[in-house]
């Protein structure tokens, strides 16, 4: 490596803000996740003093988090992180909300703690929980740490910015896509390969509606693609597997595609994509 | 954070029953997979004595994770570590005949030590052997800890209860889901994205089959979903891209579907999917 | 275990050749990442003579990871070490290129930083310019160990073989499939769950162009598949969402497919799969 | 092992209550030795915040170890913290005159830095500085820990409930020992060997003053003993080398002894010890 | 460096046995400790299978050491850590002895408990205890390794080779110096800086006795020498401190030595070293 | 704590240089002994190029540990490193002196190997060769570090300016001083307790000789202390025990002290102290 590049990078590395690792906010996010709900990764603590204690360092995780941000401007991070701390009632509630779902709705779960400690789409979803709580409290970046992590183990990829109401659900989650603008109602179900994105990549858009309302009770099969910040689909509607949607829909609609299937056998068959 | 809630989480801590880390579980496969296969990770033993003492740390770890196994009731883990390190021959014997298969499914493929080291669809397959076993054996949880470790590392989501034959094959595998009580034959291949799922989510069925049976030498490409417990893919059928199939088919059947294209030329093509 | 079973286990560990393990191969590159682009992971470097070392370190740590590869023969590990350091700068110019191009096409990117802090997309094309380069010197196995690691962290499985032009762009990522023998130009766009792949799984096509060649300009949408060596989408052409090619398309083209949707009110709708 | 002992070892362990770590403690009183001295062990601050969070772990670190103190009965450990942290600017002061005192005492010290950074003595008297500050406040176990990882570091052996005064200097110091009941006024200065202890090793005399008191700006050299509970050497005194001393001496008194050396040449020589 | 010293150093390197790495060992001796002393460092079991388990890992640990210890011949690892498991009640019983001498030596001690937390004492003759246990096995360079731990935590220097009976004392401890061939007998108690040495360092002496023999309820105060292999102390004798020893004394002896002491004020002494 | 105190500390902080720690330098020194003496700790090394990567990393370290040295001013690392380790064959070939000397002047000693791997007074003699070397190149207090780390494992404490010819040995060591203007001849045998001390410590006299010269083939018994800067003891002389010597003595001098010694059968003696 020649000196002059040494030297380039060195200068590039200089005028970089420092900011905190995304280890270290995964670990604060996992952390607070086995408070909430120990079930996740249980601790053992010999005392309620011990588990005060560890209540005490996750605070001043999130406060060294927020301190190495680079984005804070003058934000008192004793406040923020007073606030967040108590928002934590809220955000817990939801979170199981979202846990009872998902037992609900998988016949193959075995109880509630079973969805807290191996299905990835309760660890995505709190997550958003969690990112979107501060985000809320106008960081930005940390809770995109937040969500690429979970983006990361789970192939689930749920942005910050997103409005997702109680008792959600997401089934295996591989490939789920869910934009920034999205709004979710209640009692959602989604599957594996689901993408809720806009239409327009202009950046100009940027703080436009770009991405679907999906209202109360909506049930979405496996791969269905839908488009647009206009598009809303109504209350109990169910939208079919791989179907492809950039427009709305009234409550209680049912939409699938129809396709040609043909065998070897000369059989052809029109298929419905539930 | 309110005093008050501070103490609810204490409350719900305490009575949280324990149960092993998923990291303890994670390195206990990945070190086991080291053992099977070198190629996986190759640790250095100076003597037969010192692998042997690696083996014995081995057989602790597992005994550990089962001592700590709340729904373990009153298992022997001496014996139940015993029984598993026994079965190990077949398991090696099953993971090798999948490695194989891999390497003559895939061009890109120069070695078996290539699939072994790198390739996701062989740490998933690996991953599923070994809680498969583990399961037979009466186990739950740990076994999910170990399919949802494979899952966060692949994309490739097998449930530890599915049925697979020797030679299966997954490529590239990211969207791969294989529910609870599939039956997959020999020498199976699958590409990435595809489901084998169930049609029904009514908790009430958790005990019958709810997915589909796939017979020895079927091929099914990327994308296709077969859904439904009655549903069986006859042997040496193939499966072609984005089939979406919820009725059985006989042995021996192409299934594909055929789609319009239309480009901007003013062409119209029937598509085929593979 | 049987004794035999363990002699045999010992038999397969000795006669392995030792390799470099995934996770300081893994450690490597997002070391090398940091260097090149501080945001992705801020180091403190209290003068340009820490810094300096920590470059020294870098190096070390690439020969260390090149002296233990098994398929070397023999290469010298010293000059293919200062071989990849001098092309640093032409990597790190690609991978800007890379970063700008995704900052450019998302309209939730606030900045550049935030792409190259927190964007799966980011992660994996700057995986695949260090693994190509690596591969270029006639390395084999390792720059497929860094590949991994990215398809493992981000879901998106680019071969190191493959071709790339600067300026590329992955949005969202998971699924996505580019073969060894693609062939990709400048400022191409491409959308979660798209497959370059080959038509043919015969191993006596190993050294064969197998997957297609994507021109200057051309957007992919989301769930698309292009197959075959000979296939070739000529420049400015956009390739609507779940499209299925196995042919060449001349320059300036789209390609989209319709399939009848319908809904429970008995409506029926063409949609076109952007 | 015999299944017996094996179980009357693990009664022995779960009667035993639980305690600090010997290795948190020795971290907590390093850590604090580094931020009342960075020359100690520097460490990099990039705000007065991120420096304001490290004492906050800090202080919940002494939290942590109180509240496993096995003796502390109904202690708040709140409060105790809190004290503690009160009387640091003091504890720093008393250290700092110890450290200027070490280098005014010896010729080889090139600057207070390198007392802090390198000597023993210096290790040695800030550990019983803040080992008596605990045990004034009652706390009996911490303070032995903190002394006996002193005494383990250096070979210097002070128990934190001796009294001593400001401006401390132990040379070299191995082999010293200074018991629970000794007083050491201010500007007192001791060589290496040097006991300060106790003639009765009766266990009745535990509460009784059992070690002797040294005034003012005594210096005691090395491999004296000065024993006794009623023991006083009066100020300004010197106690030469090998001295040793069951019985007071007043101010400004010089005491040595005389020994007959001789050597092959046949001369002989009465020495003092000084 | 020069190439040729390089590989000179390259070449002793190749050339040396392998060995126990001197942290193993002593980690294997301090978590021996705390298992036969939870006060020593308490660990939590949530259940006797967790500590069962713990042992199983120690001794493990013990295995690994032995079987990487050069000089172990065709010894078999399993017999022999099966016969030091055997030894451990004996073992421990011993300790305890030791530890409540200990206590019952020092007016300071306010518990058993403290004297196996903090006291240097009970961690060098704990040490001695276990390293003599494998030397009586045949094991030579482990035992010096246990042996050489102590000594560099507590100043205590004790041959694993001398053979010393139960309820033995050391008080202070540091510059202790027991020898190989020394024999001490029962309720012996040293202070710091007591030598039992030989008279001899002739290499040819090495299988001869060349160290004291201590008979029971000796006390030897601080800095006593005794040299020599005939040289034999009788039980109930009392050495008073510095005194220099190379011929025996009968049972019930109480030796010092007087030494003339003068003060600046003229005044002369005659003084006891007690 | 005040935060007019937090806010005092922080500015001591900030206003301290950044320095090595010392656990970077004392891993620094043991990992170089390793390399030196493999006997001490053995690394397993594949092959020639892993040892030489290992010595480049040892190369690293110590630039870093010289580049963090806050009094280097303008010195070049890179050349202090490459003249530091130009002279390591020396370097070496005065420790394995040492280690030879000590194993002929110890019956006990069974092999150099066992010197090496297990003697404290091969630790602390290769510790002050190596810390003498580096002040040799005007190195302050890094060498320091090396000596106070040696010192705190083994009581030994030999001053890094101190002049030491070859084949040294100290046995046992505990409470060994050697100043730093010390001059000590080729084949000199010291014991534990031994001091080279100085009889001033005016600080004027910082740059003069202030501690004794002790010729060739010198044996000093323990606890003698030898002070003064004029003070020389001729070549084959015997310094006995405890002996406190203030004047030079010609060569071939025996010198050893008589004492009085009584025993409580009335019986008194006149001791030498060999």
């Amino acid at each position: 490596m020649e000196n002059e590049f040494l030297n380039e990078l060195y200068k590039i590395n200089q005028s970089c803000p420092s900011c905190p690792s995304p280890s270290a906010v995964a670990d604060f996010y996992e952390d607070l996740l086995g408070v909430l709900f120990p079930d996740f990764e249980k601790k053992e603590f010999s005392s309620f003093e011990a588990f005060e204690l560890h209540v005490g360092h996750l605070r001043l995780s999130l406060r060294e988090i927020l301190a190495r941000n680079p984005e804070r401007g003058n934000s008192d991070t004793h406040s923020q992180t007073d606030r967040f701390f108590e928002e934590l009632p809220i955000i817990r509630d939801l979170i199981a909300s979202d846990a009872q779902a998902m037992f609900d709705g998988d016949p193959a779960a075995r109880s509630v703690t079973e969805v807290v400690r191996s299905y990835p789409g309760f660890y995505a979803i709190a997550a958003y929980r969690v990112a979107h709580a501060l985000r809320q409290m106008g960081v930005q970046l940390i809770p995109r740490i937040i969500a690429e992590r979970a983006h990361s183990k789970t192939g689930i990829d749920i942005h910050p910015g997103a409005t997702i109401d109680r008792s959600f659900c997401i089934d295996h989650g591989t490939g789920v896509v869910i934009g920034e603008t999205s709004h979710i109602g209640a009692h959602v179900k989604i599957y594996q390969g689901v993408t809720l994105g806009g239409l327009s990549v202009d950046k100009a858009d940027a703080e436009v509606k770009r991405h679907p309302t999906i209202e109360d009770h909506v049930v979405i099969y496996a791969g269905a693609t839908i488009l647009g910040g206009q598009t809303v689909i109504g209350a109990h509607s169910v939208i079919g597997g791989n179907v492809w949607l950039t427009r709305s829909v009234p409550p209680h609609t049912k939409v699938y595609y129809k396709a040609a299937l043909t065998d070897s056998n000369g059989n052809t068959d029109t298929i419905e994509f539930k």
